[in-house]
C-alpha cells in the first residue's frame, strides 16, 4: 500500500515513520526535492498549483493526507476524484480561513474571543473607534503560521502599522484574552466515527513559535478535559472528519476559549511518538488507511521542548535516559524549528528534574 | 551525516527507522533494487563481488556498518580502507566460520557443545566410527540461517545422506546437546569500551526458524545473566568490537552453551523497539556515530512472534493495545520471514493473556 501526503516537512517525515512499520510506502508532492520527508519515500517535485502533476503523483496510491494546511484546497478537491483524501477539503477549507473558523466555532456554540472580519484599513480603523474591545490582535486571514502575519494593536494609533503588518490582505481583529495557559487538544477520527482524544496539552510559545509543551498538564482538570472533549466532538462530527485533527485554546478563568484549529497532526503532539500508547502519526495513518484506533492512554508524564533555529550537539542529549531527540534534517536557520526533544519519565518531579538538565544543554537554541 | 549498510533487508530497514530521527540519511547496497531497506533510503544496486560499485556506494558515508553476516570480508576491508566499518572485519570473517567461532568460544573458555571440522564424508564417518557423541548435527561451515544447510545424525548410517543434505561442503560436526531452552544474549560495546545487555531471551524455533522470543524469562536466574554477560564481555573486547553483537546460547541443565553468534542486530531483539528504553536498532546505531549508548532498561514484559510465510489480516491485530505489527514489505513466501509482532505488558500475565488472543489470529502464520 501506498500513502500520497501532500507536503514534505517534518510532519511528513514523521506520518512515514509511523506508517513504514505497517508496510506502507510514501509518496510527497512537495517543491524541494531534499525536503525532510525525502528520507523516507519518493517525492513528486513541483508547484501545489501545477495540476499537471496530480496524474504522476496519484499512480498507485491507496489514500492521499496532508501534513500542513496551506495546501491549495484546489488540488485536494481535484485528487479527491481519483483517491479518497483524508481529511476532507471541507475541513481544509474552514481551517485556512480564521473568520470561517471561528464562525465555526460560534456555530457548534464553542466559546472563542470577540473577532471581526476585516478588509480593508477603513474597516480596522472603524472597528476600533467603534469599541472593539482592546487590547486586540491583527491576523491575516489566511496562510499565518508560527506568528507570522500578525499584529498586537493596543490603540488605534496602532492600526496602520498593523495593518502593513499583516500584509494589507483580508484580516480578522481579535480581542486579546488574558489567559492562564495555552492547550492544545488532539483528536483523532476513524473512518466509523470512533473518536479518541489526547489529553490537554500545556504550551509555551516564544515569538510566536511553540517552545514547550507539557502532559498531563497540573492547568487540567477532568472537568476541563470533558469540556475539551465535548468541543472536539462536535467539530469532528461537524465535518464527518477522518484523521487527527487539532484545537488551540486559551484557558481564561477556568473556562476554554477555542484559538484556532489544524486539520493535521501538530507540534505539540510530537511526544506521543515515546509518551502515548499510539502517537498522533500512527493514529493519523490508522484512520486514514480504515484500521482500528490504537490507545491514547499516555505513559507517564512527558514535555517536548521545540528546537529552533541551530542544530545542538547531540552527545550530551543522547547521554540522558527518558530523553529522545529528534532532527528533522534541516539546515539552521532563524525560526526555523529543525527538531524537537521529548522527555519522558514515570513521574513529574523525574520530568522537571531532566528538564533542568536538558535546558542546560540545549538553552541557546531555545533564544530566537 | 550518512551511514551506508550492506544489506537491504528488513534489519537495515530497521536500522534506518531507528536512525533517521537523529537527522542520519542511509544508503544500502543490495542487489534488489525494491528491497524492504529501499523505503528508507537510496540504494545502490548490485552484487557484492562487484568492487567497482565500492566508489559509488561510499561517497559522502561518514560510518558503515552491515546487516547480516554473509556479506564477503574481502568488501568489508574494502571499505574499511576509506570510511569506518563497524562491527570490524575480523569480528564479522569469524562469525561466517562455524569451526573459528567455536575456536574462538573455546579460546575465551566459554562452554559449548563438542565439534569436529568435516571437510569430506571420509572425515564424517571416521568421527561417527570413532566414537564422537551422537546425537549429532552437521552443519555447513558457511552461509548457514534458519536451519538451512544443517543435518541430524542419529547414527553412522545417516553419515552420506548427512553430507549430500548440507551440500557436500566443508562443515562442523556438533553434539547435539539436551537443552531445557535456547537464550540469547543482545550486546553492544561503544566506541568508548562501554557495554550494555539486554537481558536474555527465550527463544523457539520451529523447523529452524525463530518462531517466538520471551523476556524476561522465567529461566533466567540474576547467575545465569551474570554469567551470560561474563561470556559477552570476552567476546566483545576481544573483537575490540563496535556495535551490536549477539550470542546464542543453550541453557543445559542451568549451564549456558554457546552455539553461535552473530555480528549485528538480531532477530529476537526486534521487541526492543517497543520494549526497551532503546532498541538494539537505535544503541547499533549509536555505537556507529560514537555517541553514547543508551539505556537497555525493560519496559515490562514482551513477547515477540516472527510472521512467516504469509501477510496476516492487520485490522485484527492492531485493535489489540500494547500489541505491535511490522510488516517488512516482503511478498508472501514459505519460510520467509515477512515480519513479527511484538506484545509489550507490564505485567507476564498480560503478556499471556494477549499473546493467547494474538495467537487466534495468527495462528496459520506460525505453521511453516
Amino acid at each position: 500500500m501506498k500513502i500520497g501526503i501532500i507536503g514534505g516537512g517534518q510532519l511528513g517525515r514523521m506520518l512515514a515513520l509511523a506508517g513504514i512499520p505497517l508496510g506502507i510506502q510514501f509518496r510527497f508532492w512537495e517543491q524541494d526535492r531534499d525536503c525532510p520527508s525525502s528520507d523516507v519515500g519518493e517525492v513528486t517535485v513541483g508547484s501545489f498549483d501545477d495540476h499537471s502533476l496530480i496524474e504522476n503523483f496519484i499512480a498507485g496510491l491507496s489514500y492521499v493526507t496532508y501534513e500542513f494546511e496551506n495546501v491549495p484546497v484546489a488540488l485536494i478537491s481535484a485528487i479527491a476524484r481519483h483517491v479518497p483524501v483524508s481529511p476532507a477539503a471541507h475541513a481544509l477549507e474552514i481551517c485556512q480561513d480564521r473568520i470561517l473558523e471561528k464562525e465555526t466555532f460560534n456555530q457548534l456554540q464553542i466559546p472563542c474571543a470577540k473577532f471581526l472580519a476585516i478588509t480593508n484599513l477603513t474597516d480596522l480603523e472603524l472597528a476600533l473607534t467603534d469599541g472593539f474591545p482592546l487590547p486586540a490582535i491583527l491576523k491575516s486571514r489566511r496562510f499565518g503560521y508560527d506568528g507570522k502575519g500578525q499584529a498586537r494593536i493596543a490603540s488605534i494609533t496602532d492600526a496602520q502599522a498593523a495593518w502593513q503588518a499583516v500584509g494589507a490582505v483580508p484580516s480578522i481583529l481579535e480581542q486579546r484574552v488574558t489567559f492562564d495557559g495555552e492547550l492544545s487538544l488532539i483528536s483523532v477520527r476513524g473512518h466509523d466515527g470512533d473518536v479518541r482524544f489526547y489529553p490537554l496539552i500545556e504550551n509555551t510559545h516564544l515569538s510566536g513559535i511553540l517552545s514547550k509543551s507539557i502532559v498531563p498538564s497540573k492547568l487540567v482538570t477532568t472537568a476541563l478535559q470533558s469540556q475539551a472533549e465535548e468541543y472536539g466532538r462536535r467539530v469532528l462530527k461537524h465535518f464527518d472528519y477522518v484523521g487527527v485533527l487539532t484545537i488551540e485554546f486559551f484557558l481564561v478563568a477556568g473556562q476554554l476559549f477555542a484559538n484556532e484549529m489544524a486539520p493535521r497532526v501538530h507540534n505539540s503532539g510530537h511526544w506521543s511518538i515515546e509518551g502515548s500508547e499510539t502517537s498522533q502519526f500512527a493514529n493519523h495513518i490508522r484512520a486514514l488507511i480504515k484500521a482500528p484506533l490504537g490507545s491514547v492512554a499516555t505513559k507517564g508524564h512527558a514535555l517536548l521542548l521545540n528546537l529552533v533555529g541551530e542544530i545542538p550537539d547531540q552527545n550530551p542529549i543522547l547521554a540522558h535516559t527518558g530523553v529522545f531527540l529528534h532532527l528533522y534534517r534541516k539546515s539552521g536557520r532563524s525560526r526555523r524549528k529543525i527538531g524537537h526533544i521529548t522527555m519522558c519519565k514515570e513521574d513529574l518531579r523525574s520530568v522537571d528534574e531532566t528538564s533542568l538538565e536538558v535546558h542546560k544543554l540545549i538553552d541557546r537554541y531555545l533564544q530566537f
